[in-house]
């Protein structure tokens, strides 16, 4: 019997393999989905088949290309929308899996035809619950993304699934969700990589809103919506096939690099903000590499070719990152990073970076400046607001621009300082120069002297 | 600067990437291209150009699959011929490499039209010459493949290109060839990755026959052709593209592979003789996958899928030895072995083995018996032959089976065992049921007190 | 938050990495220690503690080792016995880990001082129990092993540590095991990586002896204790070092590898059981790696350097296996496995094999023959037994040896032939030359129509 | 036959593995040996023999620890030194590895009992001469080392052992060098992984003085001796054990590191230039990981531990590089490098950088700004010279740093801006504040329209 959890870092997701006698099922396989055959062959198991808890929307699912080069079944989910491939999962139907059996059960509310898959053993026991983006360790799934018009509906399944379908389940039977801390697709979830129905039951926030009209009214809420969803959603109903290959960008000497800038390439630079701050290539977009999965669909464009800067010329995790959201058209690295950049002799732009305690000193001392906040309200709320600072929310920042001063140095603030850079490369790229990234953000900020209204 | 020669085992194919500030240059890059991406990029370079040596014959080369994931040039060679994909090289064309300069230089004979390409240093001198299959280390090219009713007139260019080229160049020049000892492209090939201009004019036999009648009667003779040639030679003019992707076949259950064998697939047997020897699927041709390179042309068929019996439920290195000549059709691989066949109650047979010591007791014993010494005529004249053996090359088995008696108990003999357990499962499959083969072969029977005749 | 199991296979082990906010704690950790280096500091963790559940008996824990690599502080558990090393764990101990929290629960029953580790979450509920060699899923761990002498006492005090005190604890909890199915510390494991308090509450079959009597009654018996647990009691309770490192043992060309036998070498063959049977180097062991962890300690020495037959030249991960149970005196391994040996005219010996069809036939024929059943008598039991088999479990046939005729043709028998190969082994190096070893064994003959005595 | 070249990037040291029919030698080991193992026996090799070309200075040679793993058989060259293991080499002694053989050909010079190696082939012919330090490819070893006064004796010995010896060989012999180029053993090496007699004996520079006495007086100089030198040289003699272990640091929390600091450790920052640039620990010295083989020697202590700061938790091949030189006192490297420390709210410094372009505005603009050219004269003199800069070589400017005005703004300039931040942290710990980086450097200079004097 084998069973392997796979996360995908950056989404926070988490994708299965079980397999027993010579057979392997894959619950929610990422786009580069040689993963999953290179485990389960060196384990010795055939993928007979390939489930999926819900049309995704955060990441392109890899199944059809992991069905067409193992012979696997698809099973999707979501049953009503316009699949291109394959068959749906119905209610209660059950895959046998060596001795293992599967047993889907429907649990709409994230998506209208959402779907849990309930492992049992080998002797037919029920033992593990594959939950998708229904229950995850600390929270539920947001039911706000089918439609804001049926968000009271998917809220009302959702309590029906989970308190009905998921919570009629045992105590001791152990929950795998779909995501774990981090993702955009619940705010709350708890750093568990597995946890259990009884767990869940008596700590989870949300299961203790027992009666269905709190939890419709916390729960059945809009929450931001990432605009590469829509790319997501729109992808995972299509038939990909396996000739959709894995980007390997070549390293680009100076010269081409700008030319394809200039052919309408956007570069993306995924070093950390102390180097970015340093020398970036003009118009560059920072988003540091450990935050690139949940920001890269805020600010980069699936309708031109993307270049990066980053630390290495063969940057694999980095474009994993960028492939699992469909972000597959990459030209080029620049070679040597921004060393043969200057060794060219081009120009670069710097940012000024500021810690904590100079920030403090500064302020202080009574000299004018504006501090931007570009923190969610609600991570505000929960961990501190600086005084006097404009907030902002970073996912904000392009349309609502024109509220940041120009003429005003402005210290660009965040929980620790990798979102600040993304805003003030978003900034500079706006015309501002005025701009200080402040390093260690509330984190250091915390740490010192500095005041804090709580 | 960077070099690196890389060896497709078993073929003893060696390709070379060259690298040179952010630009670099494949030479005969193999089917399973992305190991050339992987260096390159690793290095820091762009794959700039791909360069042929000739249309290859004894692998499906990689070309197209590069050059679709890398932008890089293709530059072929044998021009005459009907090529679906990009340029011919032309004499004396120079390409750039960063600050190296790489020169063609036509030298036909192995084919119409071979190049051999010349690396100059920063410095513009001559360095490194890759000869392709025109000069081996210890040989040359063979020159029938281009058609028997052309082969003086092949081994005349042979001998203008090498004694009037190749030779023309200093003794202190590198050469690094396209194939090392093993290939089936030079029957002479010395141990050595690398040698020199003046090494072969010393040392090299062939380069020994100035004369050119000399050397055309020597060279401009016919050998052995794998049959899968025909279908490298037509598949290497082709416009392959990358959907051409590498096999990743299930493990599968025994119940799934007799059902497969019965729908017509060719079992594939790798482990080693012994192993086969004591049980194998009845049915299955016996190749080592150490030998596999060598014999899966002569013994395999390209219009049945491939079913494997493998140490490993993964063996992607015998997996890529088979794609490298064409063989892509891989339709899985027994589960955990034969230990799984025997556990489900299936039938299997087995092959006699014997040492050799036994079998010169049993000699002297005067028992009738038959050695049949499957290895080619110009082995047994060079190492020795057994007195009274029956000498059919392996290659010519299927075609002179009949000439082995069947009710005579026959001992299958070559040079170490490897080849004779080939022999062996031909011979099994055709019906034979008294079977031995001999362990150790020649080198053994050397080391004992058996008759020899030198 | 960081969670990895590590299993070391063929031992069925498990050790666990936990990491939170910078720094991990190890439980368990095998002798070849580096893994967990490897994992923690790839995930930015410094290892803190390492935890050791009991004196272990069935392989080298790595702790010393791991510990002044990484400057860990070790608690180990049977604070009585005579260790050599660090503090002991105490009762109700708490270890802080980042913002994770871990208690120590004794649980004696195992060893008189064995522990359990109860890890609780970053709001300080509980969620997962390591549960060392008290608690398996579907088993609970053996209690004869400090003696025979006070078994009844350690079975009352096992009742009580999971009576009392694991199933005190919610249904919820997850159980994380010292061992998984496979390992000779419990017989009846089942195959789940892990479990919960509330699942094996419902489902451990000795979990619902909830009277002490009966528990004590069916939990205090004897089972084989394989030699080698002496000699990993002895040197758990040392002070390894670090110096103590893995072996390397090299490629050895026959003549210095029959020098080294006849220097008292012992020579352990891991190749599968149909590569032994058709040719092995005489006088060898034969424990296919598949297998080896398990038997490797029943009929090996310890005080004899030992050589290896393996398929490989580099079999790094047997000498892992064999390592982490104490024979690190690996003198060298056969350079290309049998071919070698046979090149060099050396003598080699054969077993037969029968697949059991063919069995069945000849004993349909009434061919005299005596099929030698070397399962232990539980697994007959429960599994099938062949009517007139001898039945001498594998682990007792060096000293009931002579039970078994020599002029009788010997078929020996286990549940898939695996087994019956080290049987044969053994016995042909006692003499015996009438050997034939059933392939498929138990598992192929229910396939077929043979009898069988259920 | 097998063949490898292993470059340790950074010392460019290359070490050799040549292996033949079970037996391999390698040749100049560095002391992570265990490289040498793995390639060795997964070719099925056994190391016999390892040999030195002499008593090297800039890294840590392995042969001890090599030679306990195997068995192998050290000789090691310049007999009259104070070694502590194994044998010395003598002039002609032959070698046998396989069917291959190795010849020792004295060699005096870089040092007083230098050795090459005369590798033969099957055949008995000459193939590859391995020159160590005495023959690069475009240059010679240098003649100083053994010490100032017997300069002109080892440059004559230089002479004999070139031109009597090396050159005596046919030009057709390939030469595999000892270092390549960007080695501080000769400054002039050409790029070339490997060369031979004649292209040595045309186109070296030095070779072309044939005369002793220009020769003598060309290479009888002084050059730079890095102050590590000494520690190698010591402890090359030396007979380490495998005890002697690599190192795995743990990552620390910034407390941590903090304390480690205060009690005397250093603190290494190999992060680029422009990350350190932007944020760095206030004290710790910035080396590149790029450059860092060729300048920790300079500007770290032995008598110090260290700590680092770099862009992973598990920087291996930066441990590697500090390693090989005998920095193995490693405390710890600081977790998610300076985002960390930020987070704690910790003090940080930071330099400016500019790029060329504005700095030649800058001096165009009249602004008060010195120059401070840190490459050394020679390379000044090759590439061109910045118009009133003042040129201290980086490795003299600890001890010539008062010579750097306090009260002017300094701009620190190389040839691309990597070598610059060593010299501006320097500079920083030594209280320096108007340090300024010129990105680009040379490079960047030369590619716009700043002035330069060539």
């Amino acid at each position: 019997m084998f069973f392997k959890q796979i996360e995908s870092e950056g989404l926070a997701h988490y994708s299965y393999v079980i397999g027993d006698s010579g057979e392997a099922v894959v619950i929610d396989p990422r786009r580069d989905y040689k993963v999953y055959i290179r485990e389960a062959h060196k384990a010795g198991f055939r993928i007979k088949y390939i489930l999926e808890t819900h049309r995704n929307e955060d990441y392109v699912i890899g199944s059809v290309g992991l069905a067409e080069h193992t012979g696997a079944e698809i099973f999707h989910a979501d049953a009503g929308m316009d699949y291109r491939y394959e068959k749906a999962v119905e209610d209660g139907r059950e895959f046998r899996v060596g001795g293992l059996k599967i047993k889907a059960i429907a649990t709409p509310g994230h998506t209208p035809g959402s779907f849990s898959y309930l492992l049992h053993d080998h002797k037919g026991r029920p033992w593990i619950v594959f939950t998708g983006d229904c229950l995850f360790a600390g929270d539920v799934g947001r039911v706000d993304l089918p439609g804001v018009e049926i968000i009271e509906q998917m809220a009302n399944a959702q309590y029906e699934s989970i308190f009905e379908k998921l919570l009629s389940l045992d105590d001791e039977i152990i929950v795998c969700p779909g995501h774990g801390a981090g993702s955009v697709c619940g705010s709350e979830i708890a750093q568990k990589v597995f946890t259990t129905i009884g767990l869940e039951r008596k700590y989870n926030p949300k299961l203790q809103l027992t009666n269905r009209e709190d939890f419709v009214a916390k729960v059945g809420v809009e929450h931001e919506r990432p605009p590469y969803f829509r790319k997501m959603e729109e992808l995972n109903l299509k038939e990909f096939s396996p000739q959709d290959v894995f980007p390997t960008p070549p390293p680009l000497m100076p010269g081409k690099f700008e030319a394809l800038m200039k052919e309408g390439a956007q570069v993306l630079d995924v070093r950390n903000e102390q180097a970015y701050a340093s020398a970036h290539v003009p118009g560059s977009v920072s988003i540091w590499s450990g935050i690139l999965s949940s920001f890269a669909g805020w600010f980069l464009s699936y309708d031109r070719p993307l270049l990066l800067v980053a630390d290495s010329e063969s940057p694999t995790e980095i474009i994993a990152q960028l492939y699992r959201i469909g972000f597959d058209n990459i030209s080029g690295v620049l070679n040597k990073g921004m060393l043969s950049w200057h060794m060219s002799g081009r120009d670069s732009r710097s940012i000024d970076t500021v810690n904590v305690q100079s920030l403090c000193d500064l302020l202080d001392s009574g000299e004018e400046l504006l501090i931007l906040d570009i923190r969610p309200e609600d991570e505000i709320e929960s961990n501190g607001r600086i005084p006097d600072a404009v907030n902002i929310h970073i996912t904000q920042l392009p349309e609502r621009i024109d509220e940041v001063p120009r003429n005003t140095r402005v210290f660009v603030f965040c929980g620790s300082g990798m979102r600040s850079m993304i805003g003030a490369s978003i900034l500079a790229n706006a015309g501002y120069d005025k701009l200080t990234v402040v390093l260690g953000g509330l984190s250091g900020w915390k740490s010192g002297t500095c005041e804090i209204e709580l």
